[in-house]
Protein backbone atom coordinates (compact mmCIF):
# COMPACT_ATOMS: atom_id res chain seq x y z
CA UNK A 1 0.00 0.00 0.00
CA UNK A 2 1.10 3.40 -0.87
CA UNK A 3 -0.35 6.61 0.81
CA UNK A 4 0.16 9.83 -1.23
CA UNK A 5 -0.69 13.79 -0.71
CA UNK A 6 -1.64 14.82 -4.23
CA UNK A 7 -2.15 18.99 -4.53
CA UNK A 8 -5.84 19.38 -6.19
CA UNK A 9 -6.99 22.86 -7.73
CA UNK A 10 -10.19 24.22 -8.17
CA UNK A 11 -12.23 22.56 -5.45
CA UNK A 12 -14.16 25.01 -3.32
CA UNK A 13 -17.08 23.34 -1.06
CA UNK A 14 -18.04 19.96 0.29
CA UNK A 15 -19.60 19.23 -3.08
CA UNK A 16 -16.13 19.23 -4.58
CA UNK A 17 -14.24 17.66 -1.92
CA UNK A 18 -17.10 14.74 -2.22
CA UNK A 19 -16.99 14.40 -6.35
CA UNK A 20 -13.05 13.80 -5.82
CA UNK A 21 -13.24 11.41 -3.03
CA UNK A 22 -15.74 9.96 -4.91
CA UNK A 23 -13.81 9.67 -8.17
CA UNK A 24 -11.27 8.30 -6.92
CA UNK A 25 -12.47 6.06 -4.33
CA UNK A 26 -14.01 4.45 -7.35
CA UNK A 27 -10.83 3.46 -8.85
CA UNK A 28 -10.15 -0.22 -8.42
CA UNK A 29 -7.23 -0.74 -6.12
CA UNK A 30 -8.03 2.84 -3.90
CA UNK A 31 -8.60 1.72 -0.29
CA UNK A 32 -8.86 5.20 0.82
CA UNK A 33 -9.31 9.08 -0.24
CA UNK A 34 -9.15 11.76 2.10
CA UNK A 35 -10.13 15.35 0.83
CA UNK A 36 -8.32 18.61 3.21
CA UNK A 37 -10.35 21.93 1.44
CA UNK A 38 -8.66 23.95 3.29
CA UNK A 39 -5.13 22.22 1.94
CA UNK A 40 -6.72 21.51 -1.51
CA UNK A 41 -5.18 18.11 -1.36
CA UNK A 42 -6.22 14.56 -1.31
CA UNK A 43 -4.63 12.17 0.48
CA UNK A 44 -4.82 8.48 -1.35
CA UNK A 45 -4.00 5.49 -0.72
CA UNK A 46 -3.71 2.90 -2.92
CA UNK A 47 -2.28 -0.69 -3.99
CA UNK A 48 0.60 0.44 -6.60
CA UNK A 49 0.07 -3.17 -8.64
CA UNK A 50 -3.58 -2.74 -9.17
CA UNK A 51 -3.70 1.28 -9.89
CA UNK A 52 -1.26 3.78 -11.11
CA UNK A 53 -0.63 7.08 -9.97
CA UNK A 54 -1.39 8.78 -13.43
CA UNK A 55 -4.66 7.07 -13.27
CA UNK A 56 -5.52 8.71 -10.21
CA UNK A 57 -4.56 12.31 -11.25
CA UNK A 58 -6.96 11.25 -14.66
CA UNK A 59 -9.63 10.32 -12.33
CA UNK A 60 -9.32 13.70 -10.44
CA UNK A 61 -9.09 15.48 -13.83
CA UNK A 62 -12.36 13.77 -15.16
CA UNK A 63 -14.37 15.18 -12.21
CA UNK A 64 -13.45 18.38 -13.09
CA UNK A 65 -10.39 19.76 -10.40
CA UNK A 66 -6.61 20.45 -11.28
CA UNK A 67 -4.31 17.66 -10.14
CA UNK A 68 -0.88 19.28 -9.66
CA UNK B 1 -46.67 34.61 -10.92
CA UNK B 2 -44.18 36.28 -8.93
CA UNK B 3 -40.47 36.73 -9.47
CA UNK B 4 -37.89 37.36 -6.52
CA UNK B 5 -34.02 37.87 -6.45
CA UNK B 6 -33.50 36.30 -3.23
CA UNK B 7 -29.65 37.09 -2.09
CA UNK B 8 -27.79 33.44 -1.18
CA UNK B 9 -25.09 33.70 1.11
CA UNK B 10 -22.19 30.65 0.65
CA UNK B 11 -22.14 29.12 -2.82
CA UNK B 12 -19.26 28.86 -4.24
CA UNK B 13 -19.01 26.44 -7.21
CA UNK B 14 -21.39 24.59 -9.80
CA UNK B 15 -22.21 22.13 -7.30
CA UNK B 16 -23.79 25.11 -4.95
CA UNK B 17 -25.31 26.27 -7.40
CA UNK B 18 -27.28 22.99 -8.77
CA UNK B 19 -27.84 22.19 -4.90
CA UNK B 20 -29.68 25.00 -4.69
CA UNK B 21 -31.63 25.30 -7.80
CA UNK B 22 -32.26 21.54 -7.04
CA UNK B 23 -33.91 22.36 -3.33
CA UNK B 24 -36.28 25.50 -4.69
CA UNK B 25 -37.38 23.51 -7.95
CA UNK B 26 -38.65 21.37 -5.60
CA UNK B 27 -41.18 22.96 -4.16
CA UNK B 28 -45.03 22.71 -5.13
CA UNK B 29 -45.55 26.46 -6.78
CA UNK B 30 -42.31 27.08 -7.59
CA UNK B 31 -41.85 27.48 -11.81
CA UNK B 32 -38.26 27.96 -12.80
CA UNK B 33 -35.20 28.94 -10.13
CA UNK B 34 -31.59 30.43 -11.70
CA UNK B 35 -29.00 30.72 -9.38
CA UNK B 36 -26.42 33.44 -10.73
CA UNK B 37 -23.07 32.06 -8.72
CA UNK B 38 -21.27 35.69 -9.30
CA UNK B 39 -23.87 37.90 -7.99
CA UNK B 40 -24.73 35.69 -5.08
CA UNK B 41 -28.39 35.22 -5.87
CA UNK B 42 -31.06 33.13 -7.08
CA UNK B 43 -33.72 34.35 -9.31
CA UNK B 44 -37.13 32.08 -8.36
CA UNK B 45 -40.48 32.26 -10.19
CA UNK B 46 -43.48 31.13 -8.57
CA UNK B 47 -47.36 31.16 -7.51
CA UNK B 48 -47.62 32.95 -4.48
CA UNK B 49 -51.03 30.61 -4.23
CA UNK B 50 -49.30 28.13 -4.00
CA UNK B 51 -45.49 28.51 -2.21
CA UNK B 52 -44.79 31.12 0.42
CA UNK B 53 -41.90 33.28 0.27
CA UNK B 54 -40.44 31.89 3.70
CA UNK B 55 -40.64 28.61 2.50
CA UNK B 56 -38.80 29.33 -0.73
CA UNK B 57 -35.76 30.55 2.12
CA UNK B 58 -36.55 27.64 4.09
CA UNK B 59 -36.04 25.28 1.35
CA UNK B 60 -32.41 27.34 0.80
CA UNK B 61 -31.28 27.09 4.25
CA UNK B 62 -32.00 23.56 4.08
CA UNK B 63 -29.76 22.71 1.00
CA UNK B 64 -26.72 24.21 3.56
CA UNK B 65 -26.95 28.12 1.98
CA UNK B 66 -28.18 31.36 3.53
CA UNK B 67 -30.70 33.00 2.38
CA UNK B 68 -30.39 36.85 3.23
Amino acid sequence: MTTEVIKVQGMSCGHCKKAVESAVSSLPGVSDVEVDLSAGSAKVTYDESKVKPAAIRESIQEAGYEAV
